[in-house]
């Protein structure tokens, strides 16, 4: 088999020099006779690698000291009831922007547990643009305000953090987290399922400032409380040992690639150019408007959709993988996080060239 | 290096020809050119892994068909709190077995959702032995009666499935599943941890009468539900993909080993020779009353407790890992899952003898 680029939404690729570096460590690591996921997560050795991790991750985001870095389970689908759980904290409503299928997702589990006000809702324009904040109807005695900072399948980006007058603003970070630097200051919570930017999939990472952790009412399981988590370093029960050491070896990459400022500007030229050919191709279309356009995950459509599944297969062939788009809107779709090399992005706008020279 | 074997509780070690394997095709698995890690889930390529480690599991444990095999996150401390929120089905109280240190977990989170009854109180003891079943303490109108076939950290393993008299049966077999053949149809939920028998960690296996998936109370969150989880095929959200992929590969070698009924003759002859060398040996000593010794984590102490530390470390320099007792009862624990071939036990008993033979 050739070279192959995955773009999958997610579980997504990691870097090839992850990969290789896995492979060749995966029986022994750092010469300690033992592999990663055989290692008790007490044990000096993982705990080494525990800790490096996250003081990888805390250099990589700037994220201060009255922040608690939390290695969980369950995917961002487990923060969306964990987050009104927690940070509740005796009121009953909560701000949510819906602006893609995942903020949705977010509001559904939060309406099980208390009054949602939709302070944006993008759905009436089809998720292609975001509202200006001159029309954002915040309600200031909400506990929080939870936006989805990257639709993953719409391919809605926010490119500025929202203001919130001083309510803790939480966001779903899951696919575009590193990918750019961000103000950890500006947010309560930050959170993300692993398996686009970070590792494997069965990680979540919480990013939470430690006044927020006030614990959760009486009545629920005792793993929802991010404080039981945090009092315990993350290790209130067995933690996902094998993603763990993967996303530390992911985060040690991204500082030898000069870090989340660096891989940004590779970020911004990847999607710049496949949005540009897009926009050139007069074959391909993508619906989001340019200010709102996300730089990981790039949706796009021919005008005859007959050709969706032929795009879809013999790009397959080429060696361009997962490009189908997701169930919920049809079409195509390139996911292009950190890991995808700009020569990916270049195979694909070639091949998307002469796909179209053949059946425009 | 020399030859290293790992008695870790858990995360524990895999078996030598799985950790070869998944080495092997770690960039590439079954000639897809894609790694195990970086599949979509809902790639062709992954289902195919995914359904063929179900039917692996169901055959191994001849599981019938009104049983659901959910693949989920969080451990077994997850399920302490999703037990009791999906199976008390109206009810407010059920049966705990308190057998040691990880049935009295599951007790303390059971007691945030309802009422429990200690049906055995084996705390009086010391956790070393049983009351007969004439002196349970059974409430015939428990939803439910929990249990822990095997404990971990004190070494207390059930010979026999307790009768339960029609209330739903539910086993955290966590350190035991797999290492011995069970009647299924005894049970109305069985659930595990991967870390010991099965694979890394961040996995936690399900396995659920049809019947008794209900749905749980409104005011939850959605992923608490194993129906959902179990309409979506485990898919109700990003499943861990990669310790899915990995207990494939146990599962497969299970069945290559003959499968489990073959592997308990293996762990019964390990057992045996380990407790009967203890035994003998007049220096060290285990608790735990014969009839309830448990086949797979093997607790045991010398009378002078100062050269507790010596041993470990000495056995550590030995290439016998991780053989300190869990930080709740101290003294030493060898744990020896599907995955500790005979000859580590060989070779531990040899060097327990010799260091008796230099400190005794």
């Amino acid at each position: 088999m050739g070279h192959v680029y995955n773009f999958s939404a997610g579980p997504a690729a990691l870097p090839r020099e992850v990969m290789q570096r896995a492979r060749e460590e995966f029986l022994d690591v750092n010469g300690t006779g033992l592999a990663a996921l055989e290692m008790s997560h007490r044990s000096k050795s993982f705990i080494a690698i525990a800790e490096q991790a996250e003081a990888d991750l805390r250099e990589l985001m700037n994220i201060p000291a009255n922040y608690k870095v939390l290695f969980l389970q369950g995917g961002a689908t487990m923060q969306f009831g964990m987050i009104p759980l927690n940070l509740l904290q005796g009121k009953n409503k909560a701000d949510y922007f819906l602006t893609g299928h995942w903020s949705a997702r977010a509001v559904d589990d939060a309406r099980r547990l208390c009054e949602v006000n939709l302070a944006v809702d993008a759905s009436d324009n089809g998720f292609t643009r975001l509202p200006p904040s001159g029309e954002w109807r915040l309600d200031g005695d909400a506990a929080y305000v939870h936006y989805t900072p990257n639709e993953t399948i719409h391919g809605l980006e926010f490119h500025e953090i929202p203001e919130t007058g001083g309510v803790p603003l939480v966001a779903d970070m899951s696919s575009n987290i590193l990918s750019r630097p961000v103000d950890v200051t500006r947010f309560g919570l930050i959170y993300a399922g692993a398996q686009k930017n970070i590792g494997p999939s069965g990680l979540t990472v919480v990013i939470v400032r430690e006044d927020l952790l006030k614990g959760i009412p009486a009545g629920y399981p005792s793993m929802l409380d991010y404080a039981l988590h945090a009092q315990a370093g993350s290790m209130y029960n067995t933690p996902p040992t094998l993603a763990w050491y993967l996303a530390g070896l992911v985060f040690d990459w991204l500082k030898r690639q000069g870090g989340v400022a660096a891989i940004e500007q590779v970020n911004i030229r990847k999607a710049a150019k496949l949005y540009e050919y897009i926009d050139g191709s007069g074959f391909y279309s993508n619906p989001v408007e340019k200010p709102y356009r996300s730089r990981m995950n790039v949706p796009f459509r021919i005008a005859d959709e007959s050709l969706h599944a032929k795009f879809v297969q013999e790009a397959e062939a080429a060696g361009l993988r997962n490009l189908e788009g997701h169930r919920a809107v049809g079409g195509m779709r390139a996911s292009i996080y950190n890991a995808m090399p700009e020569e990916g992005v270049d195979a694909l706008i070639e091949f998307m060239r002469e796909f179209a020279r053949r059946h425009g």
